[in-house]
């Protein structure tokens, strides 16, 4: 089987994301890397491009000329992934999509809800495919759970709570001139009005509505900027209720000391509970009512269809991060070879335009919400 | 050292916190329980106190008829423990003091802010003390984790997640006729209109004040009732602002399978977090930023002295629920015993009124909130 | 019902074990201290006895003029606790024994095999309870698991791995002066030849034993004394085989650095495994072969009557070790009850001589075994 | 950079471990697998390798005529990796190194000593490199730990714990014609005479010496075959002495149920401990004597740069078994990339023929050790 060729814009020298996307995209052997346009130069996007073992001349300046170039070669790349911050999010997937290049895309969606629109626009026009890596779907437990909720294991749902608490912005740390990171991560501009919520909130949300299969219907958001000086909020309490009447609450936080990516779910129905920790991910917690707990491992007793397909090894083996990324990209990689035959693919549980949409109204909600003082608003 | 003559108001059958307040009472062999108003009638009163070993004389059908009785005797109780429902704590707390009996007493202070208005004038004017059992204040590491909050290892503080989630009320458990707790705790006239949020919010609320040394200045709130039928808030989420800027999030439920007694707090502050858990007690994590996270263990390496003075035993050998509860007796104890001399007693850690008072403006102010769909609430 | 009227025999200053006894007596309102030959001096014992609120003539100088003097008031001790270092075991055990007088005694039995004979011979003799405080047998979800395993949930049992390290002795803390206990248990003649396996090693024995209801059948011991100049063992591996096949590995140490009390038995058979940790002791893991694990709580989902039989308060507030120890003594109250109507009182699962015994001979075989290079030695 | 052609013998359908070296291999993109010898008979080899993308005519019927063809091609491998059970490691691995061509194979090094030492002669002899996958030493945390013992923070080590229970092998799997993995390892002819010991005890084995420095110098061993009619031990109780006077005891089952793959590792010294578990890899305690135990976690604070340079991504993000596995092969492709300028790669960490031997003695040892009742059998 032919592996997919792939581009990518973003992801040179400095970039975190970048590195990762590709080596989920390596793991399972489905795509090779074959151009980008890596950085904001010519010259250094050729140097990252090098770097990485890419030709000299599919190494680009821009996204426009790797776009322009890639769809007239017979070789040329058949997807892109868009690792770049938020702000440059929307203009390369649309340039992409119009030249039936399938996109792969980082989250949040895009920087600014009209950004956001523009895009969706072109997706919905597009033959090709859009993927948003919400890669904390990718990973196994997580599908169990779903799995489990959507089988009524739980019951009706009643309280879902769900956190993302970080600590790398404890301090000013976009001030030291030597985090870039924390720079975009920070400035409005680039990463949108939202900071915590953008950055990791989106994730909170998108794992509970992912895990649930419900909708928030609306939001009262009291968002913080603690470090003073900073643009963007550091720190988010948000109530939530959700369509059919489950309730929840939410907490972003980059300023929370000994956090390092503690994205954490429970949801509580009528009939039990589940528990999930991203930094713990091959163990899920079911609880059932008036029963004993039972830890459900990642390819391990209790673990059903939907996460062992997912899993590349037997239980008490940790897969992590990198592998719930790459099964994004296999997913992908298998929606993008239904594509290429001129069938339509099923995207399964691949997050699109519906999980990118969904995210930025909840940014956009919190948002106003705090503004007006933590007041309801409807997503 | 004589032992402290006692009397107990409730705690006959069926009684939860009687049982434990007895034990708590016994365990430093600073009390003797000698008389009782157990039961809600004569008969029951007698047969319950003539198991706990109480002289017939002195199980008495009523706790005015004990009052009267017991001040008259010069081997009268010294002090009286209040462990009836909440709508029976200030009747009998205003009833002893006026004797200049000494009152320990259970949580939250009444079942109406009008009782707590009126219970709060009769501590004012009494000379006794009177002595409210927020019994998670006596935990080693809880005293650990204050202590170390006020020396300013954290930093000023920025954000307060708590939240005591339980599960024993997911089904209508009061109307099965069997369970005398879930019954008087989900009716109004005898809990006061908080459910969850009177019941275990209160120790949520008190336990994110006693630790961080702040109070809560504004909140919003959104109740539920999950249970079809249940007449008080089964879970709650609350959004905290406090004095001085910090934030917070406060969860109760009574709904969410899987969890016992699950209160838990996390402070974090510009220099460092805490985070503490009631079912692994013996447990304190320091998280300095920057810095590996740190276990501190009840009378073990980082325990300070705060924390050893209420450890009975050296670190690993696990004290609980019994032990921390022990701890505002044997402090009471002492109480008790500087005011026989003629001294007014430092009360210390110990929570009263203000305490007391605290909790029931958090409880009513969520009340309002709630009605007005989660606005802000000055407590 | 009558307070059981008990003396003690050790337990004064720097004592770390009386105290604990003290505790587990009072903790159920059973028992009544009311004499005490609590130091090995005369002055010292009054004194001690007089902070413990003794009357001045029920602290004696010595527990021979104590075991003549309660035998012979009408209102004498009815029981007595032994809570000396290991060589002052088997003497007042056997005085109070002729005397008529129940006794409690910590555990090891005896310092040497000799002694431990001596006064298994008298207590056949006797007509009073011998009880030995195995304190660990007392933990609720320890008589859980023994429950299991004796009901075959987890079928013929295979393997048992069981371990005890502490890191109080890492130094020569015995050399420094102040620390008492560190210098009569690392003293061969009051200690008994163990060290650690004497101190701790018997815990870790007697709880696998309990739980499986197995005995040892032959061992082979690899002892140490790592820090220079210590006379008896600070570390002990150890290899088991348990009459009926199931082999086993036990572990004691004193000398490993962030080690408190942890004690842990993990027991493995044809059809599940059990785990307990007693720092932890709430909890029980259950592991049915081939399906999800399972977290049973203390009074919680999945604890049985054994269990339940000896809590006090609901799942989710922690019990430990002092609640552990005073289910011996209040089972120890009912068996001394029983005898004082003159029948012969079920022990239950009260650890007595045969514990003891078997007790002795795992130390001796322990060290007969590692003075010969670790050959088999039958116990 | 170019990536190293790398061929496979081994690791057709049915195999687990062929897999793993695949994903680990393409990790990094540092390997392109070119050519396999992937199954026992030709018309599987083609069909598995075929089905992993390999041309037609690189897909070969037997390692010899892959080693033949391979080493004639301008294009040919530079690198082969061997996963086939283990008595088919010495063979293949002579035979490519005897063509030049670089061996990467899996643990253990053969099935019996005799395979092994005539391996060893071979390695010897050639100029290629030979790495032996001991891939729990490419865990970040296990680097951590390592480094740490050697830089002294634990000061000269006393006690050394190491276990790797499993339960698969709980029942009579390989009888049940439906697991191929079963079956090879519990057929001493394929895996050789030692089952647990061979299999995984090797492995806790290997990683007690990797994180100590030390060497295992005599060894006391207790095999068990529990379940009736297995030819090789499924569990295994060990007594160490390591070079230098520090103990240990090793624990390996297949027999264990609840455990998957649960190698853990304890050592302490005069001055601290360390704690590290296989299934949850991204954290390290670290228990300096008298201080509270630290909690380190990769790439997060507290860990350095030996385990930083084989983290990929920020601490928080779990890295688990293939991230461990995949270190192997990068340090692997550096040190190809270095041989193949004609200069004598640094093996680093890397663990070879060394590791190896050590692994063959161990399990030799254990198995003399065991027949004559476990004598001590120096290595």
């Amino acid at each position: 089987m032919e592996r997919i060729r792939l581009g990518m814009v973003g992801g040179g020298k400095d970039a975190f994301i970048g590195g990762v996307h590709r080596i989920a995209a390596r793991m399972d052997g489905q795509f090779d890397l074959v151009a980008g346009a890596l950085s904001s130069t010519p010259e250094r996007s050729v140097e990252s491009g090098q770097a990485l073992g890419l030709a000299a001349d599919r190494c680009y300046g821009s996204y426009e000329a790797m776009a322009e170039a890639e769809a007239a070669r017979p070789d040329g790349i058949q997807a892109v992934s868009i690792v770049t911050p938020n702000h440059m999010h929307a203009g390369p997937a649309i340039t992409f999509l119009k030249r039936g290049i399938h996109v792969i895309c980082d989250k949040p969606l895009a920087a600014t809800m009209e950004q956001a629109d523009e895009l969706a626009a072109a997706i919905r026009a597009a033959k090709s495919l859009f993927i948003l890596t919400h890669n904390y779907t990718g990973y196994p437990m997580v599908r169990q759970a779903r799995e489990m909720v959507l089988a009524g294991d739980l019951g009706t749902l009643r309280v879902v709570q769900v956190e993302y608490p970080q600590d790398w912005l404890t301090e000013a740390t976009e001030t030291s001139g030597t985090n870039k990171q924390a720079e975009w991560r920070t400035d409005p501009a680039r990463s949108g009005a939202g900071g915590s919520i953008g950055d990791i909130g989106t994730h909170a949300h998108n794992l509970a509505c992912f895990v649930t299969g419900l909708q928030v219907e609306s939001l009262a958001a009291d968002l913080q900027s603690f470090v003073p000086g900073r643009r963007v909020d550091d720190n988010a309490h948000i109530l939530l209720r959700f369509a059919g009447g489950a309730r929840g609450m939410l907490w972003s936080s980059q300023v929370a000391p000994g956090n390092e990516n503690a994205l954490r779910l429970r949801v509580y129905g009528e009939k039990g509970g589940l528990e999930w920790a991203q930094e713990d991910p091959n163990y899920l917690w079911l609880t059932p009512f008036g029963e004993p707990k039972r830890l459900i491992t990642r390819a391990g007793n209790g673990a059903g269809t939907g996460a062992n397909s997912v899993s590349r090894t037997p239980g008490g083996h940790p897969e992590g991060y990198l592998e719930a990324f790459a099964n994004l990209y296999s997913e992908a990689a298998e929606a993008i070879r239904v594509a290429g035959t001129g069938q339509k693919p099923d995207p399964g549980l691949l997050p699109g335009i519906d999980a990118g949409m969904a995210g930025m109204r909840f940014i956009d909600a919190a948002l106003r919400s705090s503004r007006a003082n933590a007041v309801w608003v409807t997503l």
